[in-house]
């Protein structure tokens, strides 16, 4: 199989549906490219794109996409429960198949530099890509968004990678990087405390004890009458799929609350699954070459 | 994609290395076929391969497998742990991607034919390619094995579908047939008693009461010193992995016995893992298309 890279770009436009449109329309129809999915949230106000294809037509159609967010996108009108700095919040780009993580970086920065210079707009680079140590976790990134932006890109250790020293006046500026899948994985329980699902969460979360690859936070899901313990795995193949699930339920057991429920959100890599199956059904000496799709793949 | 079948022979040899390799050569480096796994089994005494291909060149590589093992596979002088009538068992054909059953059935006969006046091999059609109701279950089919064969083929409702009237001399007989994914799940227990493994296999399996799509037999595996419940699912869309996983523990508690370990022969549908992940991590509305490799698949 050829060089395989994902992009899973975030846009701070989740109500719109012609604007929208026309930013997914970058990424249909191109050769080399693929469309997986997209989807909109109207109380975040943000739409995310998932794309899979060849290095050189993910570039390009990547980089026509950020210039239509950015000629459309206008965050001075902008509002969304979702923290964003900029028209075109995020683009992560993630090795597939026969991609190396050092290829996905460079061709991070390619796609920052070009688009730093045709828009006139600031990128950080951030992740694997990051230049600094304190830029590598998007929410430091991020952090003061799109209305602290310009006090926060005069402090020296926050200018942009590329592009300008202001912030671009409508749209921001872009985090651009390569990153490990993440898998995006809830898990409801049998309450409606949200202190528990944090308290749950601060157990399992690796920066306060718990799961080197784990981040997580609690959160009510008000329609359903629930809370949640919201997380992040930055790296499926060293804190599993399942091993946060028995943490969670491990966690829960001490305030009599059980896992009535969870949720993967998005895509999930074949692999996770598999691993995790293996675990429960036991499997011995299980291999991803077992899996049948995984051969035709091949 | 093009018309892919998928054909799982297995071999009544787990031992001889040599001749395993020769069976294995036919699929080697054939336009149109895919060798995508082989695993040889000592105890059981029996190989099973896996390969996908196009139609015409399955046929043939088929074909030529089976007059390898003919050749080099002597049954008056094999034993194994496993239930076997011929040199080369029994050999599936399964539709993979936009081939129907009818065209594997309709392969699966021109195989048999062929195979019954080139290597003088009684060949019984089963499964979905069975001439009668009675054939369908290669259990019912392979009843005797061996040893029993000769008188069997005698009953005129056991005369073969294609080829001599008695069994080959030293490769016995084959079933030959078409059939839907199938997936060999073993689970292995804390326990060296064959009986109890055999009392286990009895409840799960459905044709003494048990789940619809499982076949299942109580089998030793001496090396390790343990018994083994050995399954085939022949539906995991109805009967699920984790389902006879679940069932398999709740019937050894009976005993204090445990699941020490599983293994799953072959290849696995990955639908039938994500299937199991999802139960075990409790996935709300999970679906195959949140698969990354299944939307790559497309």
């Amino acid at each position: 199989m050829n060089k395989i890279i994902e992009c899973v770009p975030n846009f701070s436009e989740g109500r719109n549906r012609k604007k929208i449109e026309k930013i997914v329309d970058c990424f249909r129809a191109k050769p080399g490219v693929k469309l997986l999915d997209y989807s909109s949230d109207a109380d975040h106000n943000r739409s995310v794109i998932t794309v899979v294809g060849e290095l050189e037509a993910m570039k390009n159609a990547m980089i026509e996409a950020i210039g239509t967010a950015v000629k459309l996108i206008d965050l001075t009108k902008q509002s969304g429960e979702h923290p964003r700095m900029g028209a075109v919040d995020v683009v992560p780009f993630i090795p597939i198949n026969n991609v190396t993580m050092d290829e996905a970086i460079a061709l991070s920065k390619e796609v920052g530099m070009e688009v730093a210079e045709k828009f006139k707009l600031p990128v950080f680079l951030y992740e694997a890509s990051a230049t600094s140590k304190h830029r590598e976790n998007l929410a430091d990134v991020r952090r003061g968004e799109f209305e602290g932006l310009a006090k926060k890109m005069k402090r020296r250790e926050w200018r942009a990678d590329f592009g300008p020293k202001y912030p671009h006046p409508t749209a921001g500026a872009v985090a651009i990087g390569a990153r490990k899948p993440l898998i995006a994985y809830n898990i409801n329980l049998s309450t409606n405390n949200v202190e528990i699902a944090n308290a749950i969460a601060k157990k399992v979360r690796h920066s306060s004890g718990g799961l080197r690859y784990c981040k997580a936070i609690g959160i009510e899901l008000k329609k359903r009458g629930i809370a949640q313990v919201s997380m992040n795995l930055t790296d499926y193949t060293k804190t599993s799929l399942y091993s946060v699930h028995e943490m969670v339920r491990m966690e829960a057991m001490r305030y009599g609350v059980t896992i009535i429920g969870s949720e993967v959100i998005g895509l999930v890599p074949m692999a996770a699954l598999a691993e995790s199956a293996a675990y429960y059904l036991g499997i011995e000496n299980f291999s991803i070459n077992q899996v049948l799709e995984a051969k035709l793949l091949e």
